[in-house]
């Protein structure tokens, strides 16, 4: 009936070629497709799914293989994560490669090329581009759903209740390994002063991604000693922007901006004030009032939203964004629909904060380890200082606290220990600027992965000596 | 002690400032850096998490509000969410802008840029860029969960028992529209017959993301009716595919490829049926498998997993992958701990699935509507005559089931009448080769948007005419 040769066709197969699969909600804007100027529409979309497809089958194989020999031998799973991120990271696989000049492993741009088509060029451009931000997204949705529950479930009582005990375990344990590493990389390392100074500062900040999740894997994190290492935590990260400002400002000026660092840490110990003042008078109103509504997903989407609100106002202030995650947790703690909220995180936290684990060993290049080379001989050397240092000081910082309670100081010090990422932006920080030597730089992420894979047996070694008493 | 003053600055201060922040994990590859020419390392990675954070606010917020609404006046919150869309999107606000030409509201930039610095264009590219990216992996993973969690309900007897009635559902449905639309566009409205072809091929597959959404909002999804709708949709996904082989063919050759055709097909239906085969032979004894391990979320992460391996199996093989994420369902579907995933599930579903919901509002631009062009003029005819025969054609594929059984027919034809993203492909398809006029292309869009509207309402009614069979 219908005699479809009498078509022109206006329409050759190649420009219909690329729309050729349906494939919803994958149609990411033109000016991308013209960035990567030979894929275009649905075969862009297509190398892209492709692209994120092939790293999350690679990135959660790893994580559960490595994460259950972990539990396995009595380890955390979070240690497994890490040593996954080694294996299909920078270090190993190059599977998942994030910053740099590095690229992903070439079976797999040929395996997405070899399905969709398109130069090596604007595969390879897939997965250092679009995929690389979406694996970071990942990442800050993990650690910012961690904190957000570990706020929830902090025992704000007992937070404030040990919290002076906390802030002699964050001051002890800034100063003791900014001081005692400042005089060993200068008189031992002969370091000049601004590597020193950024050297010792590395030191200072204890990573609470990764001891929280430590201490979770446990069971310890609702002990004394779990709450006092959460809250020193915290306000270790408070001051370690203070200690950033220090050290730019003696780098740039010879002296510090008294007014700015004033700023940070007044609007910081601001902000934590405000947070348990609302747990108060905002929280359980909020909470009442979304449990009211009668759309099915009210409270958890109510919960991430005003969880977004104190993330974005954190970070406007120039406090970390993943201290306004665990401030939210606070303030909505302790409510009639909390354990509910705790239990909504939990699937989010299982996805994406083993995103974060396994990125931050998979940005962790041991290959910088080189024995032939001086310069790195060096490094390694400053590196096993620094590391032992950074376990002994943090260690000590147990032993600072002013208490008649019988608390195990041990314990509370090893939690202090991982010190992740903060200490990595101080070596991305120097190696960015050139204030930092290669063989500084290298040494402080050693101390960094050094640190990080040492705690979990630590602190498991410090907790099982004792039955915790339970706060 | 120690005299900072003899220091020289190596490093300026605007070198360093920006590091300023420790933004744990925003340290996006140093080449997305390069792309923007201006706003460098952590600055770039705040404006990044900044205007994440004012969509994620604007999009959960009115989202919430216009979900709580529908509600509240008796509609499914999913109609809620995409009237957001059009409020907050290309139609509205310009808050959530993706593809094309348009840029975010001009507040938006200009809130960023306050807070980070950076040029307009900088800031602007922000936005149609990794945001729009990180929006669009959002709306997958939404669609891809909430796709994976209706497999793992269904009842697979009941979707076997039901199969031959779904699929004439499916073919009569596809059917149906497709020769009334080209007849009516190719007589009416004297359109050429490829626009025609690609007019008529629009009007032929079932939203399965929206219309089973809806049946979820409204409980009736375990129904016998939902059940047919289901399995029905399903088989109009893979028939779509096979009409989009169809219209490429006779484009291009004025014949159709059928060797190609039958490939699909036939590799779609194999699909299906080894999904079922596996849920028996496999499903159970990899649930049974995840469950002894000792690591806390292996099942969840271990599901996701092998969701990960179906999808881009499908992927690869030429089908959708939210098909792969639904045959990933039925495989894992009826085991000892297919609850406890259907749960965990939940709290992604809430989160992305409004991602998905209110982007398919937002992508749809109702400025297009213009009564005092003429050629929109026309548009809007043949919008109107789309929509009326959308709707109709659908309502009577009820009529084609063959069956002894008590059935609504009414509800299943009502049940597929939603459109949605696939039409929109269609659309899109037609724009970038040029097949179809602008007035034909406005027409397509209005009557997806008129289907996606209709439905919830439509289905309601269709529903509460009766106490429906709990299958």
């Amino acid at each position: 009936m219908l005699d479809f040769t009498f078509l022109s066709p206006a329409v050759t197969l190649s420009e219909l070629a690329s729309h050729r699969l349906i494939s919803i909600g994958y149609s990411l804007p033109s000016l991308l497709a013209t960035a990567t100027g030979e894929l275009e529409g649905e075969a862009y979309a297509k190398a892209l799914g492709l692209a994120l497809t092939i790293i999350a089958i690679v990135l959660y194989l790893s994580a559960q293989l490595l994460g259950e020999l972990s539990v396995r031998i009595g380890l955390p799973a979070v240690l497994g994560e890490l040593i996954a991120g080694l294996v299909i990271g920078l270090s190993g696989l190059h599977v998942i490669v994030l910053g740099g000049d590095a690229e992903v492993a070439g079976w797999m741009t040929m395996l997405v090329q070899s399905l969709t088509g398109g130069s090596d060029r604007a595969i390879a451009d897939i997965f250092s581009g679009p995929v690389a931000i979406v694996l970071e997204d990942y990442a800050q949705i993990g650690v910012g759903i961690l904190l957000f529950k570990i706020g929830l479930e902090a025992d704000l009582k007992e937070l404030i209740r040990v919290g002076p005990q906390a802030a002699s375990v964050a001051i002890s344990g800034v100063l003791l390994p900014f001081v005692l590493g400042f005089l060993g990389l200068s008189t031992l390392f002969h370091l000049d002063n601004i590597s020193a100074m950024f050297g010792a500062a590395a030191l200072t900040a204890t990573s609470i991604g990764i001891t929280s999740r430590i201490m979770q894997d446990m069971g310890v994190l609702k002990t004394q000693e779990g709450q006092i290492i959460l809250g020193a935590a915290v306000l270790d990260d408070i001051l370690g922007i203070a200690v950033l400002a220090v050290a730019v400002g003696i780098a740039e000026h010879g002296s510090v901006d008294l007014e700015d660092l004033l700023r940070t840490v007044v609007s910081a110990v601001l902000f934590v004030a405000a947070a348990i003042a609302l747990n108060r008078f905002f929280g359980q109103a909020y909470m009442s009032f979304l449990e009211k509504l009668k759309n099915p997903y009210s409270v958890f989407v109510g919960a991430i939203l005003f969880l977004s609100v104190t993330a974005g106002f954190t970070s406007i202030i120039g406090l970390e964004s993943i201290l306004g995650c665990f401030a939210a947790g606070i303030v909505l703690g302790d409510t009639s629909v909390t354990k509910e909220l705790e239990e909504a995180c939990e699937p989010l936290i299982a996805l994406f904060s083993t995103v974060f684990f396994v990125t931050i060993g998979a940005k962790t290049d041991l290959t910088v380890l080189n024995f032939t080379d001086p310069e790195s001989r060096v490094g390694l050397w400053i590196a096993l200082f620094l590391t032992i240092l950074a376990i002994l000081t943090k260690m000590a910082t147990g032993y600072f606290v002013f208490t008649q309670d019988k608390v195990d100081r041990l314990a509370i010090g090893a939690g202090m220990v991982p010190r992740g990422e903060v200490g990595l932006v101080f070596a991305g920080l120097g190696a960015a600027t050139g204030a930092l030597s290669a063989s500084v730089n290298v040494a402080i992420i050693l101390m960094v992965i050094g640190t990080t894979f040492v705690a979990p047996p630590l602190l498991r070694w410090a907790f099982s000596r004792q039955t915790p008493a339970v706060g």
